[in-house]
């Protein structure tokens, strides 16, 4: 094993949430802003290449405040290797594009039938399917352009490697797939719920925090150290989750409540009860804290953030 | 302008059809034997990361014998270049899974609703919509995993922009959006449909044209002539997919003939007739050829090839 390029560890400064909320707040800002350039805007002349109903059904489904987690992760992981925000803002774009296109596929009538995201008619609503299975495909293809120009070539390479791991056919793509073959099914155990959410949602999640770290240039034990962290948090997340599913409130959700259970998901509730999913979120969020001793105080606003995202309401 | 790098043209030693097929034949078995391992087979275990019924679709769309014609251009363009096909193997087959992707996701009821493809059920047809979707998404992010995983760093991201932005938005994705909205209007136009399969097939095509050279280290003046070459190779190859459209045989084609006149989409024979359709391509594949001239000899098997896409016949 390669010896820790870390300082050794020390006392960690508390945080106020405060403090976290100006943080997250201000990358939100700096992602939101990106985003809006990254995707041109409709153009009035119809023989522009980008055609304006892909070009308004992409920035609709983008730019419809989401709580932006995973690009937070990858500028929080960035800053805690010592790297800068503005070198990781083209791979934090792209982890909410890749995000984006999996909703507006998710959504579509022939795989979770949803119509309402984020507070809005989803993409197929507000458009027709054809526009959103485009849209989605066109937000996918443009997170691979984004990182892979706007990212240093030896960094960018990982970086794509790394998202396409996370979001293809062993990752969330796969994820998605054998979420709906469980549909209904009987047989549910933790295991395979958790090997579900670990590809749906949790893939993509460890590789916010590596784009993060791999655009700081970090150590492959700091690398580690984050997806330790990554790991964790991502599954304490889809736990809270399924508890906002059964007992959120919708109108801050964005999303009909109770969806899930209805449509016969296996979720942590319905396998651990809620005090026993309330049990393990709390137990992967202490793991997820641990595992950022490496990081040492450059770890506090990360290790703040495991312990916030079990106090959300949405 | 800087100074071309190749050596002064020299008459060109004909290539005979045979020499040509051999080449591409080659070609096209290593490209069949790379995408059989890029796209692992389905596994036993319930539990493994690959969804068995995911690895079955995204196999059965991908091996399903096409023409390969993307990646066989980019390893006649590598080998063009002086570079070698091993290195030009990873982008040629993420080339295919793009097209692939593609096609799984135009045949899908809301956009073309094909039932036919290759000679043989369409994806969804197959399987079922959710699992053509899926399949879909899980090709094209395949694609830039093996392209930047498998190729020289500095390269790699190149590859990838040039991939997405052929695929993406303002290149093929925003032209299948395009034709979908020309459907069934009047004011057709020889110059929108162009501007229609520049994107939608056009597009792709000088991609491969471009990667193959960027992974020979090809300098920007070849690239150039590569693109030109790639521009009038692609409207000239999806003029005779009109042509075979409308004269083709379907047994030879794989898929329904006359189904895109049919369907009130524009086509060339519909705007310039057949023979004005035909001399447009031939025209196309002279300027194809001559942009060749600064790579010489070495240009010898591009210039057969678009003389021989002229003459096929599915």
């Amino acid at each position: 094993m390669t010896t820790l390029t870390t300082p050794p560890i020390a006392p960690h400064p508390s945080l106020t949430s405060t403090e976290l909320a100006e943080f997250v707040q201000g990358a939100r800002r700096r992602v939101e802003l990106a985003l809006g350039r990254f995707v041109p805007e409709p153009s009035d002349d119809p023989s522009a290449d980008l055609p304006a109903q892909l070009s308004e059904a992409m920035r609709y489904s983008l730019l419809s405040g989401g709580k932006r987690l995973r690009p937070v992760l990858a500028l929080m992981a960035a800053e805690a290797c010592g790297g800068s925000l503005e070198d990781a803002l083209p791979a934090a774009c792209a982890l909410e594009m890749i995000h984006t296109y999996s909703l507006v596929h998710d959504d579509l009538p022939a795989m979770d039938d949803d119509d309402l995201r984020r507070g809005r008619p989803t993409c197929h609503k507000a458009f027709d399917e054809a526009t959103a299975v485009l849209a989605g495909d066109g937000l996918l293809t443009l997170a691979f352009e984004i990182v892979a120009k706007h990212t240093r070539p030896e960094v960018a390479a990982r970086c794509v490697v790394a998202l396409a791991e996370a979001a293809g056919p062993s990752g969330m793509v796969g994820g998605q797939m054998s979420d709906l073959q469980a549909e209904g099914r009987t047989d549910a155990t933790v295991e395979a719920l958790e090997s579900i959410h670990r590809r749906k949602t949790g893939a993509l999640l460890r590789a916010a925090l590596r784009v993060g770290g791999l655009t700081a240039g970090a150590s492959g034990d700091i690398l580690q150290a984050l997806d330790t962290y990554g790991h964790a948090v991502g599954l304490a997340f889809q736990i809270v989750d399924d508890l906002l599913d059964v007992e959120g409130d919708e109108a801050k959700l964005g999303k009909r409540a109770r969806k899930d259970s209805d449509l016969g998901k296996w979720t942590y509730p319905g396998l651990l009860g809620i005090e026993g999913s309330k049990a393990r979120a709390r137990q992967l969020a202490d793991e997820a804290v641990s595992a950022l001793e490496p990081l040492g105080d450059r770890g506090a606003r990360l290790r703040a953030l495991a312990v916030d995202l079990l106090e959300r309401d949405r």
